[in-house]
């Protein structure tokens, strides 16, 4: 994310007053607007040998990659406690971003980053990895002056196509941006969701207006504040505007609904390029005879379509039919030749 | 409208210096963004005998209510072709607004007006007639941030709500602000209009979202420049969102389908507040199964719902059937009631 701008304008992991301006006030110390820490952090064992002013090559721990190389500047302990409480508003180790943060060491080395490589995913992700370099200049060339990006990690079903349509009537080009980093185990694998999209866009979309890709990075749930981080990286690749939705990168009952939403209203007016668009809960409605939100459909639940993720999942595994008002039939198929692979 | 605010900064018809900036430079001799001359027009015999320094009452020609009092600061000839070339990039009188500026005068009296009566609005439009202040107080009370206003003169179908509810998935509340001013003699009465856009809020959208009103404009069928009017007195009535259709304003085919919105990425960035949200055509599109428009379906016309206005008032006259995908049911009653009653 570092090396591809991504992160941009961050070339380096972050020092002890950057780290802790981040926590409390969400800048850096330059006073660049910045919502949660990037910092490597490991185990005292790992960290003794380490010295600042020492180059350093990071490794990719999986396939022993050499990914960049370092210069400590700073070696430092932090309130690991402390951090999640200011980006995750809980120390509870049974939310995931969390129980990530605590599973790492608590020194921190910091320093800029030169790096080498950008890993697996531009060979395992061809044609969906991209950098915000290349999709700036695709956005150029197909002359948008807006662009709402789409954070997505699920396939899409019509609430989604509903939401992206809404971004798209408003926006010149839609940008469906896929996480292609780790995942839950659970999760459906990119390559499956990618299919589904590629349907959904074929089908039912003008599909010159619209433009899929992924980008490497993994989930925190850190609900309001990962919205922004969200926005900062889509800034980065060119978006104008950000679809966030009803407890975007939330996860459990950790932040209110409209939290992630809100906090575009609470930070500096300067601190942002990129725009909020806010949408709510979306489903079709037996009533309005459409797909709708809480904003914008007055009738009961008793009219409106709303599955759970699980119910969603056992249909799909068991074949049975999944409702059109739900997701297209060509989304279905792909999903349910995947499930019955399992 | 100059009485109440929905013009302001403007407390004055115009003079000839401002006159020729406006129609030149879309902006008045101090500066303020303005996109066509509001002026008071009348022919060389009436004039005459009106003297510069004097002070003229403002007397409605039909019910000869006093409306203000102006001092003339100034009298002046101008060229009305030219204006007209400059406002609605046409002469030909067949275009209506040319044919209202071509109709009238082409002496211009100009000066501070002091309102006395906002007319007949107030009683024959009661609740549906207000002024900005009325409705920005409004929309602090319902502490709306960001409201779409939805020029209005025709009832609502379903590719108004359409548009309508993608407004209000993105902001907090909508704003249906209806013309009540004079109209062409095949219009639907306003009174009419209102009771259908009534039962359509009642029946399908959430009402505490919704906001009906009127203001007492007469149509000049500017296109472009029009639209940039319109903004600004929404502008001045609280919302932060004007929706834009295409061909807004517009009349014939002396302006491009998409003028009236480019218009604003035209003028410059700080005209005004009130930003365009710019909507395409829409329609039910049998094959996406929903409300889309030309961004947002792919599929060609033949899977597409178009009426024409006129087959659509053979419907109501004739009483046959209108389909569902086209207009709510409880619409279409009170239309059908209407001009079944003609």
């Amino acid at each position: 994310m570092m090396g591809i701008g991504a992160f941009s304008p961050l070339e380096r992991f972050m020092g002890r007053e950057d780290w802790k301006s981040v926590c409390d006030e969400m800048k850096m110390i330059d006073g660049t607007f910045w919502p949660i820490p990037i910092t490597l952090s490991m185990i005292e064992e790992v960290a003794k040998d380490l010295k600042e002013g020492q180059e350093v090559a990071l490794i990719d721990g999986e396939n022993k990659e050499l990914m960049g190389i370092m210069v400590i500047e700073e070696k430092y302990r932090i309130d690991k406690v402390y951090e999640c409480k200011q980006i995750f508003k809980t120390d509870n180790p049974q939310h995931p971003g969390v129980f990530h943060v605590m599973s790492k060491g608590e020194v921190n080395l910091a320093g800029p980053v030169k790096v080498l490589s950008e890993g697996e995913y531009p060979k395992r992700f061809k044609g969906i990895y991209a950098t915000p370099e290349e999709t700036r200049r695709l956005f150029e060339e197909k002359g948008w002056k807006t662009v709402a990006a789409l954070q997505l990690r699920n396939p899409m079903h019509r609430s989604h196509e509903y939401i992206a349509k809404i971004a798209l009537e408003v926006c010149d080009g839609l940008f469906i941006h896929q996480l292609i980093g780790k995942l839950k185990e659970d999760d459906i694998p990119a390559d499956v969701r990618v299919k589904c999209i590629d349907v959904l866009v074929e089908e039912y979309f003008p599909k010159e207006r619209v433009i899929q890709k992924g980008y490497p990075l993994e989930m925190r749930y850190a609900g309001p504040r990962e919205a922004l981080l969200h926005a900062i990286i889509r800034q980065n690749y060119g978006a104008t505007h950000l679809i966030v939705g009803r407890d975007h990168a939330g996860v459990g009952n950790y932040y209110g609904p409209y939290e992630a939403q809100e906090i575009f209203d609470q930070i500096p007016r300067d601190a942002l390029l990129i725009k909020p668009l806010k949408i709510d809960w979306t489903f079709y409605c037996y009533k309005c005879k459409s797909m709708a939100s809480y904003k914008t459909c007055p009738h009961p639940d008793e009219n409106h379509l709303l599955l759970s993720g699980t119910l969603l999942r056992r249909m799909l595994m068991e074949g049975s039919p999944v409702p059109e008002e739900f997701s297209r039939p060509e989304v279905i198929k792909i999903l349910k030749d995947y499930y019955q692979s399992l």
